[in-house]
């Protein structure tokens, strides 16, 4: 019955490094947060604190910076295969370098009319998602690369109905034809392979998300999760799995008929706390074992 | 040497109240952040409790909401006077009504290349804002618009220098011809007649602002938020104040040259804390009095 | 080659429910955040929009509000354990349900000296967190509990080394033997069974994590970690696992001596990003299997 | 009709200075956010971009740092009127020097009922707060020191009334006899002379704080406030003003009895917004002027 050490990784989270593209005048911009954490023989460090095989994360963060010029940004899919391999590679006692990516992004400011060759503003609508993790050597190798969004913020003011569910003592919620559906979009999809037009895909899944949330007539927020997600594997063969994660943000109906102002779906509280919280997955059935493509870093171990 | 009641309001904030307009199968969103602030003859119910002359928070709420129907929303600054003006008119203690308001803005979604009716993603460049303060009955009257903008971040990779500036034995910061200079804007303009186009004069006011902060060569921070004010004050007359809130979003070039690997201003650390923080006011010499305008609900009293 | 519908779940995330016992003239309070989650039998949902199975989220919130008085919430464990109960045991298509609690802690108020009756502050050192997980029915039936918190900052000025890692090209870390050593933690922790005095144990777990962070003199943030886990679990045979989440929130010796200042370990910046972010787990090696306990709501399903 | 430069100031907002006094072996911590801005004779650097009379902000931040040692942080008040003192006395264009100081506080960590040394876990009942205004040389010379709290998050589950207030066509609050009263106080107090014991004295206006909302039966939280404030300055002579801004947290009575669970003020919503905001002042009629003493750096100039 001894008492032993389990899972355990380490790395340094966030490293907000700016990546500017300035060979010629017209400028381009790569935004991100990183963070790197590696799994490995690192029991001496935990048992006894000796460091012998332990990279420091400050070695970590140097080599993110540094490969954002190494390496370079082109996409962030392809710089984190870059990184992760490295850590991999290079040091023995890694058995896995896990990189996740923040991407921010910018939209280029015109003046006149004309695009500006080195101003943007910052593009709120969502925050572009990726990991790579990289295991083994040689023959072992193994690679898994996710994408994916978050704060994607999205409403519908018609089109979503709720009816005909399950009614327990408990249950005072009146049916509905007409409602706002609104959430606040995670998704992250995972590729079977690394042989894909990045920035494409990511334009394409974007689309085909927000595409479906406008078009298909809800009957539950479920249903529109499941057809967000299947129509983006019927799209892309290379993608062979996506996970949502919604957000029902609530809009109650106003009850300003008690004043006589009649209030036909126009007004609406968007109420805070608490929220549903609806999650899908749409998967191939031939897909291959995630491993550890979905072990986010922000979890615990 | 009595201790006496100094400044006092009280009201309800952050109503966070959704219009949708749906007369038409192309419906309209407006998404709003709505706070209530009176002042006036309410000493009873600080010195006693006695709530004779307080119209509760929650009735102020109540008449936001009713308010979003009644007036409507066609514009955020119209909303707000009718709402402001409301208060004060109908009831005797209420000598000043302040509204303030975030709008949140959204993009209408297209789907296969067409906009979709009634689908939106929030578009996160920036919040819009507006206050409207009315003071008085009839001759009486005052009335102060402002209308502003947050959280809107921008950068430019080149066209910016720092240099020439004063020193102490505590500088140690190096001149620089070439820089990034980002900043996460804060902005107020202040209205001299309440007669404005507001959602044209809004659209313009940010373009001058955007267009003005990625065209001026800049030698500081200062005289970018400068010339921002000053560019919007001449174009508009029915403006009388700017005023502008920059935090120096700093971002430092990456030491990757120990490393072997050059850097010309390619690779930055995009840091936190501490920032520099730049404030600028732009105003007409025959401004009229500035008055209760830029007394936000946020800070003490 | 199909899609098919692969993980999900349904809830309502962030019921803020305060429960007031006010029984004796001397009140208690119990400040809650309550997550549900429903596992089960509901393709329908997600394929056709059928919800003849589903239970709504806001339903479950009425009863998550509702126990708080018919189950009371004497212990946030005991709360959570009859809730999930509830839901398993009631419904048929519900083979598992997760409920996850934060609890906000509060400090009796003295007035002269006096504990008074009914006035608490909040108590910000850190958020107590529970996860309780049912499956199953009769002989079937399984249930995980897990205690934890987060946002503990603790901070120790001295006792704390770091040197004799590994270097590469990119080390430029200096070891050092005396640093500040502070970080903000995430911890949970597994029980083996459910007869457990839970008020009791949270309050020995956490002196145990506090004492050991500050009793070890420390080589690495590693070793801490382990240490802390591995006495909790030498401490209470009904903790099974113990997972430690830290980050290392570095406070950098400020240069202060090129201004003739000397700095003997004196003035620190406090960093904001990135930090290093280290993980560890200590666990019994006859621990039974995890199993669902550390399935987080807030992550991807 | 010119457009004129209108109010400015700039400096380095948000330097997290962390202070060990080491001198023996048992430690002490000051743990500080500070910002500095700077007013006077600027107007080159708008108009023009020349910097000559500018000092760089990232002087002001080496400054800030230094003086942590070199003045030391005895008191976030003596350190901040050193550090104003310094900018205006040294620098000819500094015609005003503001430093804005938030004040973290630690509770020393016990071990086995012993204090420990040098370990702290962050106290979050509240966040301390100074500001310190220099203006002017020699005689011109005038200062202004107030002190301050945010985020203290406070509540009584008995002893709130509030009815008698006044209706009109949108009241539909229902008057009560027993409520709870909630609030995250902000409160800012404005010192008379600088010959005072800083930290004695924000212990006691704490106290008389917190003790006043336990112990005053209340007919409204502006009736609260009022006397919170209005007891501060009958405590201590060397404060002339006390402002108060007091978001009503409202926790609404939850309907369990439509399930036949009867709630008698024991089950609550704790709802996020809106909010009641409550803002009051209590000063002495024969008070001086407060000049810029409240110009929070935060808001608009």
């Amino acid at each position: 019955m001894a008492i032993i050490l389990g899972g355990n990784r380490y790395g340094k989270a966030e490293n907000r490094i700016v990546r500017i593209y300035r060979d010629t005048p017209r400028h381009e911009i790569r935004d991100l947060n990183v963070s790197t954490a590696l799994r490995g023989d690192f029991a001496d460090a935990y048992l006894t604190g000796d460091q012998h095989s332990v990279l420091p994360t400050d070695s970590q963060k140097q080599t993110a910076y540094s490969y954002a010029k190494e390496a370079g940004v082109e996409t962030i899919e392809g710089y984190g295969l870059a990184l992760a391999s490295h850590f991999v590679d290079e040091f023995e006692p890694i058995e896995q370098a896990r990189v996740e990516i923040e991407e921010y992004l910018w939209d280029r400011v015109s003046v006149g009319g004309v695009e500006h060759d080195f101003t943007w503003v910052r593009n709120g609508q969502e925050v572009r998602l990726a990991s790579v993790t990289v295991e083994g050597s040689g023959a072992q190798r193994r690679v898994w690369v996710t994408g994916g969004l978050k704060d994607l913020v999205i409403l519908k003011s018609s089109g979503s109905e709720f009816h005909g569910f399950l009614k327990d003592p408990y249950t005072v919620l009146e049916p509905t034809n007409d409602r706002i559906m609104a959430t606040s979009l995670v998704a992250g999809w995972r590729f079977g392979t690394t042989d894909v037009p990045w920035d494409e895909r990511y334009a394409g899944i974007k689309r085909i998300l927000v595409e479906t949330f406008a078009s298909l007539h809800s009957l539950a927020l479920q249903q529109t999760l499941w057809h967000m997600g299947r129509n983006v594997l019927e799209a892309y063969d290379d993608v062979v799995e996506v996970r949502l994660s919604a957000p029902n943000k609530h809009h109650f109906l106003y009850d300003t008929q008690r004043f006589g102002v009649p209030n036909d779906n126009e007004v609406f509280n968007a109420d805070d706390r608490p929220y549903g919280l609806i999650q899908a997955t749409a998967i191939r059935d031939d897909a291959p074992d995630a491993g550890p493509a979905w072990d986010a870093y922000t979890g615990l171990v």
